[in-house]
């Protein structure tokens, strides 16, 4: 039977990876088991966040030493996402996923994990339909890898492109048009068109209902597994879905909820199914996501996101939720993502839970 | 018998009075009876931040209709302090401290404030003996006036100055010497200054442990009252007493904790004394102070603040106080002031709540 | 005849009126006489630049004092156009355009200026066809006062608003869509749509040459002496207009010149029609728009002003033109005011002056 | 005898090493005749630039693989020196040199480089004497391996260590100080004691006006061909050292002025000898240092550098500088330093030119 080990590891910097080295060491880890690490790196989260790429390029060092294939060809292998933004008290660290296969067998479905690419992205099809599907194609070709049904899936992390100033012109030299000019605001396009390609994929949204004219236009349509990230190394999409399977062992299990806004800390513990901060120990990670409420208020009170021209908004949203989610774990070290287009309700998010079993 | 009300009035931008106006226009504040207006504008809470010049130049001048002065003697009538940075969710707000004099008795203390200003500082003062001195000066004629037993102070909000680029220029064309060359860096010594100055006269701390070479120096020594803020537009400090009197009437009192750590939501609860968010409306006002702990770490886990080039550590430090504390309290309309310096413990602070008696 | 004198005063602060009120008080300038004071304030120049609000307070209250009228009726009587962001070398200042009416005869045309104002906007009209065309009949007011014919518009300066969080929720409250949802991003749709009013007005472009769908969509299309800027303290937009008549005397004249990018030093030096820096002592004041080129290159080198999240364009651009500006005259107090869409050309703005004649 | 090359190479990432892979490929540069790759990446430059370690990462791999030694040992073969900070209009580029070997011999004295680097310093050493001292010897060294007399080195670059608050807290775990707590401000101390001992070995001060107590103290002491740069990815420091010889061949020589100020863009041409923009492709790369004056005034008007919390003083003094430069040059490809503590005047600093000679 396929178990699934996950390792939430504290980094000291982005390329920082001598924690996962210690496990390949002690023989915790076998490389060749790893299907994604899954990053939170201490840049600004935004276009111009080096971390990302800093910590991609270390890890892709290192799979090429323990599988003896080239950098490059590494992200056919394990899945490489790292996503930006430490704000506030966010803990830098990894979480490295490992499917093993020779565990005995266990009553109950069990936590799986399996990874998917998309093909590269053009510049104009970013924030657009080909992104959706071709992010709802992936979904797919991981479902079946993981061996989890669409309604087991608890939560799909997608690291998707955006658009740079070199992309932008880029298209343009070739008559097309992109998605928008701003290159901070592109990553929310990416990101929201990634989400709908989950949602459609899950089934949470049918055909009619996503589009390039829906993406970053109608917050009331979304899902509520979907956790999307860009990052400006990327030129495709990667796909890691966490779910739970008949056909899995071990003892974790996956879950979701989905906070209604970013002070809900309930559902955090919603999620989990502990008691918080006392059963904190059964936990094996938590991921959500964040984003400002659009029209400036949170709890009916005015909220100062949007005017604020010195911190992008995605910071401000990282941090709060960070802070919430730290506070009723009794842990800093959990995986917040910033902005939510299409990630669970206008100002909200989903939150997922990787946790033991009783 | 004194009695004291408290307003807390959600501002749409730093000069919006109309709040104070309207309680005053329905006849429920007598504007000769306030004692304060301590508010959290929504500027950066660092050096070059105008909301607080702002927003304090609207209430001289409205307060100068009010009371017949100019708005350059407001400030001997009433205490106008306020507080820049609603990083994350904090709203903007201003919190009015009105002291009638017409009230029934009651039993048992009850809340009382009072407000004192130190004389003008030279920059070559700042951050050193002479502030810690008549810091504590001016809190002594507050207790004074506002009849509370040093044992009964729960919060002691100082407004001080700091040191601009041109009054550093000013002590050296004087041939003084500054505490420090760094506009940012001084709010820090100034606000550590004010501190001590209230821990000393507190009792908190004795002669012997205060002095300018204590100063930003060990964070071992603090105040678990003190609350102090420093802005650009001021050349004095300014102190506003709150405890609880047996002279004072009315229903609301206040109580204080100390937050261990930035993530201590339990601390909110204890300082309000009743079940948050269930009881939430017999909280009047909540006031924390936020600070990131010195090594870089909480909770045993690296946070990145002290790294961080683009953002400044007392407004990642805000965001996730605010956080904590709003998502405790199911209202993020709290005050949260940042840097801590000899305000409760490394990496925590104190919080006061004023609440109404059962 | 009417004269016109230009004074350029440095400030301590963005509420520092105090230079004006020397030479009020030296019987230099008369207050009734001040026709606009355009400030260069130190805020960040972005939504959130409370430096603006301040300085336009201080002055309201000044002139209130002067003219015997309300603080908010001072609008009527004078322009008070503040502009944020003294980034890099910018020395913060004002310059008082002051109209008397009495002194000699002179040869030739002579400076001239007045000023008129748009009526109040409401948020869906930024950006969009109702802004370009009211700022047009503004225009045409302000050309009929100063008496200058179109070909002599040497600089036209508007202030015009922005949509902030608490505006766009007003306007979705009534029904309507506007320009943009992000607030960084409206003030460049207002600058632009206020550039295409001047544009119009001048006859420089055509009334089928400008509308809605042109605003920050085609940068090809722009005037060559508007300079607009952006600021949420304003509900209308000021136009300030600045040419030469054959009505005015006095021994000040304007021009104005092209900067093909931001590094055309050579620019500054056309439209001063003097050596520079050597005859420095004639230029009155220096007026200049900058922004980054949207396709990311400079002389054909890349420049990394669209990919950097932490600082925005505007002020990245504002510094460039400043130091480039204050190099070529050996003098950093001039008024640059960034964002110049539909103001000069992709890249570059127009740089006007106001000099001595021989 | 030997000749030095120089390229200077724009970069479309910190990790594209293209450019140089061009010339390698093409023969035009035999890889182990590279001396140093000195870059300018497009980080913020401050504590938190991952662009620098990005940039470092991606040349040693290559120098890897084409010297066939470990990543790791690159250093030992190649200086890696990467300042960050491409604000304004500052092009992201590489500039390699080469020392080649076999061309025929010249009149006159020519380019030379030679790099040394010290040992590796601890936390305390920062900023202090031990790390003056050590740098003077690398120094030493290096001009040894060029055959530079101390009389014509025209620049020296220095990248430093700086404190992060994980070495900080090693520091103090050993009950050693630190010369500052703030990480931003280690680069400051680092930078200005790496300046300090390139004056000692360069015979600019004599030992007894160099020493902790003088780092960051006393502006007036200062080298006039020091350009040091700090990042957090470095333990020792680097030294490259560019002078002319005449055991050195080829067409380039350097040549070096001093800007006496921000704005100083004829020191540009005084360090060229050429007339710019001109005789701009005579000039093959052009090195300056940038700080803002410390007194927060440039040609007796104000700056706001030092008030702005928003963006780091160095940010803004590099815009500056590189917008001067680039204007003079009528290029915006120059390296540009921030931090010029000890690297000339106060509010000036150094600036470097190699040029064809005629």
């Amino acid at each position: 039977m396929t178990v699934t080990d996950v390792y939430t590891i504290e980094t000291a910097a982005p390329d920082d990876t001598s924690g996962l080295e210690r496990l390949v060491e002690r023989g915790e880890v076998d490389p060749s088991n790893v299907v994604c690490v899954l990053g939170k790196t201490e840049g600004n989260g935004c276009v111009n966040d080096f971390s990302r790429g800093l910590a991609t390029t270390a890890y892709e060092h290192l799979f090429a030493d323990y599988l003896d294939v080239s950098p490059d060809d590494v992200g056919d292998e394990v899945a490489l996402i790292m996503s930006g933004g430490t704000e506030g008290v966010l803990t830098p660290h990894v979480t490295v996923f490992v499917r093993r296969e020779d565990d005995p067998a266990t009553d109950g479905k069990r936590l799986s994990v399996a990874r998917a690419a998309t093909r590269a992205f053009d510049p104009e099809e970013l924030g657009r339909d080909p992104q959706i599907r071709a992010t709802a194609e992936a979904f797919e070709r991981a479902t079946e890898r993981a061996a989890v049904d669409p309604g087991d899936v608890h939560y799909v992390q997608v690291k998707c492109p955006l658009l740079t100033a070199d992309r932008i012109a880029d298209a343009r030299a070739r008559g097309e048009t992109v998605a928008t000019d701003e290159t901070y605001e592109s990553m929310a396009y990416s990101r929201g068109a990634s989400a709908l390609g989950v949602a459609l994929a899950t089934g949470e949204l049918d055909e009619s209902a996503v589009g390039t004219d829906v993406v970053c236009a109608d917050p009331s349509v979304y899902s509520s597994v979907a956790s999307t990230s860009a990052g400006s190394e990327l030129r495709r999409s990667e796909v890691l879905l966490v779910g739970n399977s008949d056909r899995a062992g071990g003892d974790l299990v996956a879950d979701h909820a989905v906070m209604a806004d970013a002070l809900d800390g309930a559902a955090v513990e919603d999620a989990a199914g502990v008691s918080l901060p006392g059963e904190r120990d059964r936990v094996a990670a938590v991921f959500a996501k964040a984003q400002a409420s659009s029209d400036g208020t949170i709890r009916g009170r005015r909220h100062v996101i949007h005017d604020d021209s010195d911190i992008n908004a995605t910071r401000h949203a990282r941090s709060v939720v960070g802070s919430v989610v730290g506070a009723r774990l009794g842990d800093p070290m959990v995986y917040v993502s910033g902005g939510a287009e299409h990630q669970g309700p206008d100002g909200g998010g989903p939150v997922a839970v990787v946790r033991e079993v009783e």
